[in-house]
């Protein structure tokens, strides 16, 4: 082993559970620590938590690969230059608390924060799917619906580190309310969490019999369940994975245009999802992108570059991987 | 006059009409050529008519500065790496020629091209309403919608020169066709093309009397008529330019949340409208962007950093300004 060689310790910061991994420089996660989030008993618990686990990282590894520091996803937006947190609806007390100074001073060393879904792009555009490329743009389908954009090999925060909203695109302008105060948006659509309405909407109406016997068996109904519908054919299932389609499909076409990325990454739980809601997502993007339809995967010119849409490899770990990503830079 | 003064010669190449002119690379314009663009003619005779106007140019000028080469603005999509037209609608017979090739050939130097939006963002960038910005985004309301991204300074092409393509974000999914293949592209409500179109099916319904008048008595019906009429309170008018700002406040609202850019200028003949269309654009702009909402100017906390929305300033010298700065770069 080289002694040049560096690691850096990324965490991913969820609102049930946080990880805390060593990763060298080459992308190898070295060892992961998971330990639950106890948001309950505030912000300077889970702080010290978060500490704990980083520097037992770092002592195990130190002697081995020099220490490059740590990169922390957050969910929440950040402001870059104070290292604060502006608003995060999983860690309420996190609002305005100077946590990256706190947690540098706890730590004696390099932290950076980074919004969670910001650190996944970057993530999969190191290790991941658009290992290749040099710009790409990542919608995380989870809860709400996440998205990172990195230009140019290196996130893009905007003027104050609120870019990448792309889950708040309006995709069907009196659609449903959402929280962030739009109608509409893809949020509402193709999360996991919209998902479920789906569902339940459907089962209210009557038409989703199979659907609502599914509800009232299993206590722990989830997108998960419907798209396991969908895959066996059950026609209601398959029409809300249809919207789910369309709605990325749209919100895709906005950014294809917007930018010509040569690669868009769909990742998160609903992903899993994506033989059920690919073909109305491709379907949409032929017809509303004259970008994307003439630089499609399938256009029999085999010169022109692509733009390609595909799934996420990294899965969970893709948060981790971009946060300590952070650090190697 | 300092000899390292340089200057370059910016070329506006419209379907109608071509302006040459010689800038400073203080952003001075030294003077214009005005002719027009004989397209009937075919190709050699409109780069013979450009390379005769801009060698004019380069001779009177050559004395008193260094020559640092010619940007060209084309009205078409524009493959980079080839200098050649991929798509150009007023310009037919201009589709895959090589007109970089050509145009050097003939004046033996140095020639960039570039798509004619994107030449009037970096316009607006460098002398105009954003020169104050690192980026920002410009959408030109003109027959079509244009539109032109410049990030940290430098036009944002993408992968293959098609990036900014705004004009074609969905912002009504089922809406009127357009002629890219989509449905409700922002084109088709908020250009010069689309406010006519409005006026001319609100006067189907016969909702219109006032604005029917209008087109039977002035045979240049147009936008600009259409909005002199909403300037004087007539209902049906008024609703069209209630159209135009909604759509450009979804569009706007999208690219907001994916950017987080400092500012997005309005430009082409229908931003004179702006009086008319700004009310319902800024209302949807709230509603819509949480960004926005955040970062809005009339926002109480004086340290925040703003997301501005503006007129352009150099009205229709801002593609030729921009192109000559494309070689002064």
């Amino acid at each position: 082993m080289s002694t040049d060689s560096q690691f850096a310790i990324g965490v991913d910061l969820g609102g049930t559970n946080m990880r805390i991994a060593a990763v060298e420089s080459t992308g190898k996660q070295l060892e992961l620590i998971t330990t639950s989030t106890e948001v309950k008993r505030g912000r300077d618990y889970v702080v010290g938590d978060m500490c704990d686990a980083i520097r037992a990282l770092r002592k195990k590894f130190e002697g081995k690969y020099r220490f490059a520091g740590t990169g922390i996803g957050v969910p929440g937006i950040i402001d870059m230059e104070t290292g604060t947190v502006h608003k995060s609806p999983n860690l309420p007390d996190w609002t305005h608390y100077p946590v990256r100074e706190e947690i540098q001073r706890r730590l004696e060393s390099q932290v950076i924060l980074e919004n969670d879904a910001n650190v996944a792009a970057l993530g999969e555009k190191w290790m991941g799917a658009a290992r290749d490329v040099d710009s790409m743009c990542m919608f995380t389908l989870g809860t709400g619906v996440g998205s990172g954009l990195v230009l140019g090999g290196k996130i893009w925060h905007g003027m104050m580190g609120m870019a990448g909203e792309c889950g708040h695109i309006t995709v069907f302008p009196d659609g449903v309310p959402c929280g962030c105060g739009n109608r509409g948006c893809v949020e509402q659509y193709a999360s996991a969490t919209a998902v479920k309405r789906m569902a339940i909407e459907a089962i209210a109406t009557g038409r989703a019999p199979e659907l609502a016997r599914a509800m009232s068996e299993n206590p722990e109904f989830s997108s998960k369940v419907v798209f396991q519908y969908a895959t066996q054919g059950d026609a209601a299932a398959k029409k809300i994975f249809d919207v789910v389609g369309r709605a990325l499909g749209v919100a895709l076409a906005d950014m294809i245009n917007a930018l010509n990325l040569p690669m868009y990454v769909i990742g998160g739980g609903v992903a899993s999802g994506w033989e059920a809601f690919a073909p109305a997502m491709f379907d949409e993007l032929h017809k509303r992108s004259y970008v994307y339809a003439a630089t499609a995967p399938d256009d029999r010119l085999p010169t022109r570059k692509h733009t390609l849409i595909t799934r996420a490899l990294l899965g969970s770990d893709a948060g981790l991987i971009g946060a300590a990503r952070l650090a190697l830079a």
